[in-house]
Parts: C-alpha cells; structure tokens; sequence
C-alpha cells in the first residue's frame, strides 16, 4: 500500500488535468445565462466521485441549481465525516483585468490561474482525490458523505430546503470545508469563525424620467447625490457603522481573546504594499485582524445611476442604485440586521426621493471551538503535514449554509482551507497554489485518522 | 408671393416628411460607433441647404465631426444673420424607457417622438425650410449663413478651430440660435442668458485590485464608499456648492431683477407633478426659477463602480467613477471653475485613496442684452407669430460655444428657442411638437425683415 505521499507524488499530474477540467466550466451561478454550464459542472462533479469510489452518487434537482451527492458508508460503528463544498463561481468581469481567460487554467510560477481555482473548485476537489486515495489503499478511516452544491456564491437559496428534507441521508459527526484560507504555507491556521452575511440592494428614484441637468439641474434632487449622501451617512467620523441598533447583539471578545487574535504574524507594511494603499482603513478602536476578524462590516460592492457611457451627458438621472453587504459576527442575526437597514435607509431618505430596499440573501455567523474533537483532529492532521502547529483565526469571509448545516444536523463544523488571503478570490486572476492544492490532498487523510481516533 | 402663413401651410407634410428623414440618422456624437451615421447626416443637412437655395455649401472637414456651411448673400449693404445649429444628438439610453424607438420617428397628440426632435434639429432645420420660403418668394431681408455642427453634444471640441479659421467667412451681424425652450404656446419668451458649463470625470482608486469584501472588507478603504463620502460634501446643508471660491464671481442680480424673472408664470405644484417627485431640491434662499436660471450648479450625471450586474457578488471594487457637470453663471469661467473643482478633490481625498480629474469639457455664459437691435427684432416677430409679448428668461442649459462666437466674431446672439421645457430634452421619449415647429417656421422670416429694418 502507498502512502498518500507516494500517492500523491505519482498522481499530481492527473489531479491538475482533472481539476483544470473543471475549472474551465464557466459555471456562474448569478448569471442565468450559464445555467446550462452549470448543470454540466454538476454532472462532471457526479462522474468524478463515482470513479473515485462513492456510492449513491446522485445529481440532486432542486428550485435552482442542482446538488451533488455521493456517500461511502463503510463501517456503520465509524465516525462519518461530511465534506460540503459548491461548484458554482463568482462571475469572472471585470474581464479586461485578466490576464490570461478565467475559465483558461493557466500555470504561473506553481500558481493555477482560474475563476474557482480556490473558491472552491480547487479546495473541493482535494477531498474527492483524498476520497480515490483512501478508497484504493484500504485507508478511509471515517464513513464520507460529500454534498457539492451550486448556488454557494448567490447565497445556497435552495441548499435549506435540501438539508431539511434529507437530515437523515446527511447525518454525519463532523462537516468538513474546505473553502477558507490560512496564513502561509510556512504558518498553518485553522479558521474558527466565519461572519455571517446581509446583502441588501437600493434604489433611490428621484424625478420619475431622466432630464436634462441644465434645464432642471439644480431644482430637483438627484438620486445619484442623494445615494451618495445616504451611504456617506452609514459610517460615522470613527468608521463605526451608523445604523442605529446595528451593534447591541455584537459578541465582545475578551482582551485575552483580542490579545490571542493579534499573535498571528501580520506585516501592514507588506499588507498595504501589496495593496497597492498608502494606508488601511477601518474602525477606530481595532487592529486589521480584528477588522477583518471579530468586528462586523459595512461595504458597498457596487453602485451605479445616470450616464455611465463614453464621453459626456448632461443628464439628471431618474435612479441610482446600489449593492451592499454587511459581514456579522457571532450574535448577530443576519434577518435583524437586514430590517435595521431597511428601516433606517427608509428614515433617512429625504421627501425628494423614493426608497426600495431589496435583501438578497444573508447568513449567519459561526463558530468552531477550539477545545473540539474536529478541531484538535484537524489540527493534529495539518501540524503532521506543515510539521507546524497551526494558529487559530478568526476569517472576514461567510459560507452562509455553515450555521443552517448546524442547526439542522447538531454538529460542529471544521474550516479546513488551504488557501491564501492573497488568492484573488471573487477578484480578477483568482489563483490557488498547486502546493495548497496537493497539501490539502495529503493533509485530508490525516484528519480522517485523527477524527476516527479521537472519537473513540 | 405666398405668404410665409400659406406657404407653411400648403407644404407643411413635406416639411414633416424632410425632419423625418433627418430624425431617422443616430447621429450620436458621444458614441464613436455611430461615426458614419454622423457624416451621412451632414451629407444629408449640406443636401438639404443646397435645395433651399444657399450658396458655397460646403461639408467642412474638422479633426472631429464636420460642420455644415452654406450661404447667401443678396445685398453686401444688407445685415448678414448667421445661424447656428447642431446636427448631433445625445446617446439614447436607456433604451428601455422609450415608447417607441428613438430614431423611427413618431407623432403622437401633435407631438414628434424622436431623439433630437427638439434637441435640435426640429430646430435648426425650421431655418432651412424659414429660408427656403424667402428664397422662392423673394423675401430674403438680410443676408444669411448657416453653420450646422456635429459635436455640441461633447462640447464642440473642433468648433472653436473652424471658427478662428474663418472669421471672415463667418463674418456677421447677429447670431441666431433655436436650440432652447419658451414657456407655452400661450406665453412665447425668450431666452437671455446661457448657463457655462464645466464638465468633469472623477475615478477613485482604492485597493489596486477588486477585492473579496468579507477577506478585506473593513480594514481597506473602498472607493466606492469614498466617492460617495466626497460627492455627499460637495454640497453644505442649504445646498450651496462647497467647493471653495467657487461663488466669488458669480454676478448677483438685483432685487429689482430677481423681481422680474420671477414673474414669469410658474406652478410649482404642477412642476412637482410634471416630475413626480414629492418636493423640490436646491439651493436654499433661490426660488426654482432662480435655482435653473441665475445660480451656478453641480449635478453627478453618471456614478459607477463594482459589481452592477444581475444577482449579489460580495466585491470590494478597486475603482469607483463619477460624471460630474457644473452649470456655470454669468462672471464665471469654466477653466477657473474646473481647476478649482481638481484641486478641492484631490484636496479632501483621504490618503488612502487615490484620485484623478479629468476635464471633459467647458463653455462660459453668456447674455443676450433686452436692448439690443436683434433682441428687439426677435420679441417683434415672436409677438406678431403669437399676438402676445414674449417674456425675457434666463435657460438654464449652456451652448458653450456661444461666447467664443461672440469672442471671435464680436456680435450678439439672440436665442429663437421654439421648444418646450417639457420636451424630455436629453431624456428617453424626447418630442417636440407639430406646432412649435411650424411656427417657428413662420417666425423666422420676421425676424429677418425686422432685424434689417431696425439695423437700418
């Protein structure tokens, strides 16, 4: 029987080409128009995990894109260990900003260059080449049951409903996801908590037609300096978030937690220079790491109203409109502070305008203990892999499902990412490291040896 | 000799047919795609003065779009009128918000939907038919030329070459413009003043790349919220513009004057309504009246930045863009008026940003004295077309290119506008209606013979 190393040494080439062939299936998920790529992602997803071993492999429907379950239950007395990822992608635009096609895979200095390279493509893909290494050497040492859904970056509206009606064929000990990042390959970490998530989208309507700026300029409000005006409002002079009520359920770390958090290697220098910033912004009061971290957040991911072509128009714009998200902390309820926005976006718009608010979708936030048999595993798998313990952390970003998986299921979750802050993610040149790529295959099997041990 | 009354009258489907043609050409000069339709309608309008009877029509090359020349000269001892006008049009989006298609032409209650119906070549085109009648019925009173234009719409950039280039050519007495708006049908005025007008575009760059807002969100400045921060102070709580030194030459007008524009007859509640907004805006201490005619404004025309497409994508953009347009008032110059804007943005960005201006375009204001010999000979046409006195106004809009005319060519201009406020100039279901063209048809030739009478 071969180690995985050995394993691994003598597949990598087949692992690229695999997950390359999956990468180049444009399969956004909030763009309608490659819904059909999708559903092929899906079935792709399907045909790969019945050749690594799974049984009841099934391309689930649903109201939206489809779910892809497999299983392997091989000792009924053995821990079962879920592994959830998603197929789905970011849209890739700006397009010019690439530079090489994002559904192209392309290798530059070891890195894969791809929409879905490591969100979460790659990441998922390491647990299915984890899964074929265990199943041809004898060495799976927990049951698995993989659910790879497709509507993660749109907000899983249809993953709830699933769960629910499948909390028997999805009962399991430990989720495992594998879609975060950590420090460095040199300084492994192990995410502890994700910020939960309340995506809203405004309009504002001033006059019900464009007009021309010169003939009304002046005399009627414009939607697009309203707008401006109303989101220049939601943060205060410290870059605290002005929404009344937004804080009162903010979970409040300890200045020993907070001491723990700042322990982690972090170069602002390096930081901003990578950035390209001449300096960080953020809350009074709180480090990057706990900005990013511990605090919730208030962004706008875009804005848009009036002539926005080339050259110029004098034009007074009917709409203006706008995205923004929030990123909540533990204690925080995604519905709440969707409705704290709501209600004070309405109470600030002046007569002059009409307000909508539309909630896209949110999420909310969790928590991993630390003291946890998942995460003593996890740990135990990637210190034998890094041959460094890993530093606890607490990631900015949001798998919205993750705090709904554990209601439904009652299990605890382990954040098991071998990416980098530093991979692109959602951005142009999303990146993921072969290394990360074939660390994770290695580490994998670990952790399901380590959790089928500690279980006992 | 037909009268100008029966002549209209006996040919007013031609006249209807001829616009149509000329409405039919998307002669946009923003969007370098419609270059060709842009030179076919000048081909079109140099056709056009040709058939009328002008002389030395020529289609002058420029290093943008050409201009249309034509002439005719009678009487070297008679006063010579030059007219101005504008062959290009806006851009048409949003598409979606037009009843019918911009460029097919259509009437509905009298009026003609199209782009530039009024904006303006229903306008400049009731001279070519106004000269046509003198022409075949020997009623030509002052000499005349004519000078057709395919950029106004992007701030005549190549107008001001031509026009240095041949002062003598264009050589004149007054220069006669319809391309701005009267109250009604009821209440014929005139216009006396032009706004100027400073055109800028500002991007805001962030972080160098888009960023996943819940990695970075919160410890990274976002452009997006910047510009929104720095938009929003651009105007103080009486909605005076904040930039500094930015009223210093404004002419203040005396109460005496203020009295008199206020006269006009104006319905606010009926404003309200026309635009569907719940109040008005603007600069406190000025009625509306006074807000579009005498004070200087900034207006954002188009705002920018991030994800703007369908669905929810959780990005921190690296860049956010504004148009922004200041309409510019009597004493104030726009290269002045836009190094101030520059150097107050630049000024009050925070470090963590980074900005560029870039000017668009500008035009200073100009004022047509009441006391003049060719506003004289306007009001006595205006009153004998409409058996009512004409009202002097001040327009808000700006044709920039007005005072270098006066400049170079050192005369006056009158503004002979038959459109309406109403007309959706600049705005999706631009109209203009059957009536306002074929008076103006019938206005043009009085103002010629009065004009000659009273230079006399």
């Amino acid at each position: 029987m071969q180690t995985i190393k050995e394993y691994v040494q003598s597949n990598q080439e087949r692992f690229l080409e695999e997950l390359f062939a999956l990468l180049r299936f444009p399969s956004i998920s909030a763009d309608p128009k490659y819904k059909e790529d999708v559903v092929k992602t899906a079935d792709f997803v399907a045909e790969k995990l019945k050749e690594a071993g799974a049984d009841r492999v099934e391309v689930c429907p649903t109201a939206g894109n489809p779910i892809v379950y497999g299983e392997k239950i091989i000792d009924s007395s053995l821990p079962t260990v879920l592994v959830y990822g998603h197929y789905d992608v970011q849209p890739a635009d700006p397009l010019e900003l690439w530079d090489t096609p994002p559904f192209e895979p392309t290798v530059r200095d070891g890195k894969i260059y791809a929409r879905g390279a490591a969100d979460d493509k790659g990441q998922f893909y390491m647990h299915v080449k984890a899964f074929e290494y265990m199943m041809k050497n004898d060495a799976l040492a927990c049951n698995v049951k993989f659910m790879i859904e497709g509507e993660e970056e749109v907000g899983s509206a249809n993953l709830g409903t699933f769960v629910k009606a499948n909390v028997e064929r999805l009962k399991n000990d430990v989720i495992v996801i594998s879609d975060t990042s950590m420090i460095s390959m040199e300084q492994p970490s192990l995410e502890t908590g994700l910020r939960g998530l309340s995506y809203v989208e405004v309009e504002v309507t001033g006059p019900n037609r464009d007009l021309h700026s010169g003939v009304y300029g002046g005399a009627v409000a414009n939607p697009a300096t309203i707008l401006a005006k109303l989101i220049a409002s939601l943060h205060d002079e410290n870059n605290h978030i002005a929404i009344p009520g937004f804080y009162d359920d903010v979970l409040e770390l300890t200045a020993e937690e907070r001491e723990a958090l700042n322990q982690a290697p972090f170069d602002i220098e390096a930081y901003k220079a990578d950035l390209g910033v001449g300096d960080v912004w953020g809350e009074n009061g709180y480090t990057t790491i706990e900005r990013t971290g511990i605090r919730p957040t208030l962004e706008v991911n875009g804005i848009w109203g009036g002539y926005i072509g080339e050259g110029a128009k004098t034009v007074l714009p009917s709409k203006a409109y706008a995205k923004i998200s929030m990123r909540l902390v533990p204690n925080q309820d995604s519905h709440r502070i969707t409705n704290l926005f709501k209600a004070h976006f309405e109470k600030i718009a002046p007569a002059y305008v009409k307000i909508e608010v539309k909630p896209h979708h949110g999420g909310e936030p969790v928590v991993t203990p630390t003291d946890s048999i998942a995460y003593k595993a996890a740990e135990k798998a990637l210190e034998e892999a890094f041959n460094k313990k890993p530093i606890p952390t607490r990631g900015g970003g949001s798998i919205p499902i993750v705090a709904l998986f554990e209601k439904e299921l009652g299990v605890k979750t382990v954040l098991l990412g071998f990416g980098l802050d530093s991979d692109n993610l959602h951005s142009p040149n999303e990146k993921y490291g072969i290394e990360n790529y074939l660390k994770g295959i290695e580490t994998i099997p670990s952790f399901f040896k380590y959790f089928a041990e500690l279980s006992k």
